[in-house]
């Protein structure tokens, strides 16, 4: 079966536009038809840059366009709110840049409009379609993991420090959208506890953990820092049968799957000698699966053209958004609480009261 | 200057009494006099390996001899205390395997009893003496990292379920040891933060984190796991001038010293563009320093003959010892109050008031 | 002191033409006034690429132009001496793709006719201008290393199986460009001996080793190898003072400089015990410099420039480039004569006596 | 089914013959009954670490001794074969450190009259007994790696400059006796070329390059090297099926199989691309196998016994030994004449024909 092409614009071409241009622009599945930006000159380098796609200036004036079905948003966040729902109204689909919108509150009514004219909301959570999340999540869907007792992330680099987010808000959205994409109901922790530092005196955090205890138990940990000269990008994904590694940094071994962790069996009556509780380690074999070549923005593009055929949301949709940007506000509370354990923010459960 | 050697019994022969044994047996500072254990036929086990050392049962016996100068203390923690309390009040030197104690308060008993009677009592911190923690206290004694900006531990491995301690009295001794005993004036957080996790229903934690804010605006974290297959054993110090990563289990680059980081000068007026703090980036070579191979527990036993013979306290004293105490009841008491960050018991505070 | 920009065109416009294309073009340098393919398609989608430079299918047009100061040739290596030969007869300086020609006697003409007619004629042995080699090339000629003992090269890989050449021929002259470039008065084995594998039934060698003793007494020696699943490119140069290590797939530590060797002091009389050579090992730090992130091309195209203006032989010269040849055809021989070792052939040093 | 145990004593308390001694003393197949060395002193040290086992000083009055099944020898390998005739002669099983003998014809000699006399004669290659050679042979074995394309071996390091053998004789015994092991029907190289250096002037190579043709095309390619300060143990086994990587310092996974390689298809007619050879990639998983920690020397024990009791050779046995020793013995022929390729001694083959 062929398709029409859909037809798409990308609004924003400062940082990350030109890579949502250059992959919708060689889509089979997507025919890019204008660069908007307010800044002509800088909307021009992009069109370039892709072969001459029309420029405009103006988002009333691209939106009223008949001849486009979707847009993608790649302005600054606190922007992505009043664009998105101008966009919804005009009754064009939309993909978002991470994060969906600066407040949980704004991500809702976006979701609501969405839901309301029965178009497709996406985040584009670019790190979820990388070859090796689709490949974490289609293994803990198959069960080869077990349950999962714990995850530990790790993103730290000499980052630029922001002069308007903190670390949190700057790099955790990775973690967390990947964590939302690989657990299955998504990520729905318990509590929110967030300790940050700003050594350097940046007047926001520079180095970040962030502890969420999930409900069947398990933990998940996030530790973000600007302030590291060696780089690791790392997460470990423990469970009951199997516990993976993933090494983004280390292209020639990414995924490692250890055949290999701890049983506790029934206590037996009596014990008493220390070293002796009921476990028993397994060493099996370490796995590694091959994993294609492929640039996740145009398996997210592919994806957004999917959703909007068969009116089914992407797996990455506003829920996922929304469910990463009410941690990402408790965290900021949770901060403003010397670290305490806050709830999430309830965005997406409201939202599901309220259907 | 040659000394007459001094004479040490070691009271416990059990996992980790075999090791001191064997270090004071070959020190030139030390007689291994006895081994003592309620088990006779383990107490001459450890006698053999070390050449027919004469063992005792009974501590009365051991600690009535006018021959004996001091005791290594390797018998499970919950002992610590009465037979510690008994050596020095037999007049005997007394250095100790970590923890201390089993509470703050034996262990500031303890540290009392020996400052009234003039003895030593010494911590058994073994990581301590190792040639790369060594290194770490001489670079940063020596300002060559700067102002401490973070720490970060990671401690992870398949591990023993304890039935009788969590993972994080169980491992994290290491860590708090190692970060009181590089840090310059020892560890001294303003607050403990602990959240824990026990997702198999081993009943205590077998995961665990650790977050101490210092007064110097860094922080300091601690992961600490048994249930990790990978095994992990990491600690990365970021200062204003330089950062340094140990790697534990790589030994041909134990200790690498990057000359990197960021720097973040005065704000100038009129900035507005997002990515465009006044920060500037380092990136400068990388060292690792040559280390000395040199087993830690021989380093650790011709110190605490150093620091009878002249008088002054070792590098981990029983202060040290308790600090790390105090930061490990309070992980306990934050763990049962959901990860609030709770002020460390105040130990060697107290004590120093005292005085 | 500023220049007028030298005016270049690239000659062929398939694997390697458009990276040089891109780098000319965007040279403070040159002026990029022409790409020339026969294949006028090609042609026009390299110019596209970097901004509508006009195309040209005949090398007669192109030469005959006074407006242009040199070629840069990206043409298969059967090639590459006809269209060499032109350009110099036609006064345009000429810089060629490795290797410099398809034999020493092709590529000795080009020398002489460079050199006769005042041009300059470069190599682009493009691995040379990297910043790794930069490096290890001042470090040698710094004395770091002391004397050069031996160096060990290994570049293999799943590699693709050329119809027309060997690994040898394939691979190989990266290595000894490099050799050719950091080793102080140029790559000057005293002999060649080539080992090849074809396990497969290719028609070729697809497995190679190269042993190459120098007149020092050193030995340098290299495996290239196209059917490894692994990918390995590390390099080690060892000295009498330190021995260096570079490991072109670590990105986050290329160089390692290891302060480290053994030492042959003068034999005492009368030594008998077989372990006891007068011997000292020297156990220092590694140290692992920084280096800058400069597209090597673009380094290269400067030195070319810097060249032509100066007049004085860039450091991957014609002859550099007959060194590599005299060395690659050397192995071809020894491959014939089942691995024995064979002189090189003579080329430069026929040159040097024929001035 | 239970056995008596044998009888064994150690010939030599140098710098092996502890680690045979001490694992003899813990088999459940030998009694040890004896150390034998013309020091005294020496013995009993040894003796003393394995429990007072009864020292001897005189060959002639261990080999007499009735109570004896085996003996194995650790002394230098000049004195191998005399001992080890000496043995046989008094009917004593008989295990030799690598390697065998210092000459083919001796080893030779040996062979034949441990096969006259009917008693076991085995090498004590030490590597083939470790958990990751025994995996190798068994997945070459099972056909897992397909057919054999190559083998490259490296171990180098900074090691001791010997003074009465050259690096080949020190080093390139192990990477043989694992070549002669995991190969199915063992080492048997078409030619031995042997490249050496000795840039210290040190009296023998101290870097030596060993190139082994096979007879089915295939290449074994050895590099041992005393003036390495980075330490390399890793041996890549090519196959048509699939790759085996042995990294021996990554105690983490020290065996990978790449489930990757190249397929050479039919040459199609009237190809001309350069680059469009009938060739197919595989890029499937990397897999690898959990390894049991066991000591290789208490593998090598029991294999003697087994092979005592069964009446049949062992894994490596004298001939084993014999094939290592013929390469070894052309190598040194190959290096005095410039690194041609010679024949391997024909050890093994002229007793073959002799049988």
């Amino acid at each position: 079966m062929t398709h029409e092409k859909l037809r798409i614009a990308v609004v924003g071409a400062g940082y990350w536009g030109p890579n949502l241009a250059r992959n919708f622009s060689t889509s089979p599945d997507w025919d890019l038809v204008a660069i908007c930006d307010l800044d002509r000159d800088r909307a021009e380098r992009v069109a370039n840059q892709v072969g001459q796609v029309p420029v405009v200036t103006s988002l009333d004036e691209l939106l009223s366009s008949d001849d486009l079905d979707a847009i993608a948003i790649a302005t600054p966040a606190r922007t992505h709110y009043p664009i998105a729902m101008q966009a919804l109204a005009a009754g064009k689909h939309v993909v978002v840049e991470k994060p969906l919108a600066d407040s949980t509150s704004n991500g809702q009514a976006m979701v609501l409009e969405a839901a309301t004219r029965g178009l497709i909301l996406m985040a584009d959570h670019t790190y979820c379609y990388t070859p090796a999340v689709l490949k974490i999540r289609e293994l803990i869907a198959a069960g080869d993991l077990g349950e999962i007792l714990f995850i530990d992330s790790v993103r730290i680099n000499l980052g630029l420090i922001q002069p308007d987010v903190d670390v949190f808000w700057d790099l955790a959205p990775h973690d967390l959208s990947i964590l939302d994409f690989v657990l299955p109901g998504g990520l729905r922790p318990t509590a929110v506890a967030a300790q940050g530092a700003d050594p350097l005196g940046a007047g926001r955090s520079c180095i970040g953990y962030l502890t969420l205890p999930l409900e069947s138990g398990a933990i998940a940990h996030i530790h973000v820092n600007w302030l590291s000269p060696t780089k690791i990008r790392q997460m470990v994904i423990g469970g009951t049968k199997r516990t993976l590694v993933w090494d983004d940094l280390n292209p020639q071994q990414r995924l490692s799957v250890y055949d290999r962790g701890v049983d506790l069996g029934k206590q037996s009556a009596g014990r008493t000698d220390r070293r002796d509780a009921n476990i028993s380690y397994r060493l099996g074999d370490t796995w590694s699966p091959a994993l294609p070549e492929r640039e996740a923005l145009s398996t997210m593009a592919a994806e957004f053209a999917a959703s909007i055929r068969s009116g089914q949301p992407s797996r990455t949709d506003g829920e996922a958004g929304l469910r990463v940007l009410s941690v990402l506000e408790a965290a900021s509370r949770s901060l403003a609480d010397s670290g305490s354990a806050v709830p999430p923010t309830q965005g997406d459960r409201q939202m599901e009261t309220a259907r």
